[in-house]
């Protein structure tokens, strides 16, 4: 793999303690903030940091830990943190945006302390929300919708 | 920017003509595709190539180009491809999937044709759809869910 291709560096921090989850930006990206609390949801691409190892990169097809699942899948076909590029994509409430300090409160992130954070999008019903979205059987059981996932507390 | 933190390259190329929109993997990469078509839409992440420039990365502000926005909005509550890290995210529908050729056709995408593709992850409605998204004023005329916003044409 070509690492030199494409430049990327983490914008920041995430951070997950008693107090909650909060993405803590470099001081310079602060000003990115601008106008975020206009939005309810985010999208955090973060990096995988624990599982950027050759195993894990080259990981093509993964075995779901979920009951109920078949034999291994394609790793496009799964959020597992294997994966060629260990970028991984989260949704989150946003709680509270402080643009002076460059910090971020959510509701919740599978993301663990200390995350490296890529990017920070705001959640659009037009461009992310899908109505009629199908999903494999061993789904039927999970929550459908972001709201009802922590509901249950996932 | 310290370019060699974080190594990331692309595992295909997206390309869209008259035949419609299509994600090319590299051969080596086919098998990650494995059970894909269990699911009907799929996140695809892909790289902004023609906005990876110093300006680009360096703007944290712009000036969203829709009727009716107030003044420049943080690149982090924007979708803009000035960013920091010029990594895109976009949802699409599966049409179909081709393991042996590592190739994935979707009903859309709002990449250009040749744009490096980073990841493929499926749409998964608990991690991923939304039921209370609230958006600034300026979306209140905008579609409010992909499938809208495919009838529209937008």
């Amino acid at each position: 793999m070509d690492c030199m291709k494409l430049c990327i560096a983490p914008i920041g921090v995430l951070h997950k303690d008693e107090q909650g989850v909060r993405v803590e930006l470099e001081p310079a990206y602060a000003p990115g903030l601008l106008g975020l609390e206009l939005y309810s949801h985010v999208h955090i691409l973060w990096w995988f940091n624990r599982r950027d190892t050759p195993e894990d990169r080259g990981r093509l097809q993964v075995r779901p830990p979920h009951r109920g699942t078949p034999g291994p899948m394609g790793v496009f076909a799964s959020r597992s943190p294997s994966r060629p590029n260990p970028i991984a994509l989260s949704t989150g409430r946003i709680l509270s945006v402080d643009r002076e300090r460059g910090v971020l409160t959510l509701d919740w992130s599978d993301a663990e302390d200390g995350t490296p954070v890529l990017d920070i999008k705001p959640y659009s019903t037009g461009l992310d929300r899908v109505t009629e979205a199908r999903e494999p059987y061993w789904h039927d059981e999970w929550p459908h919708t972001y709201e009802e996932a922590r509901q249950r507390g996932e």
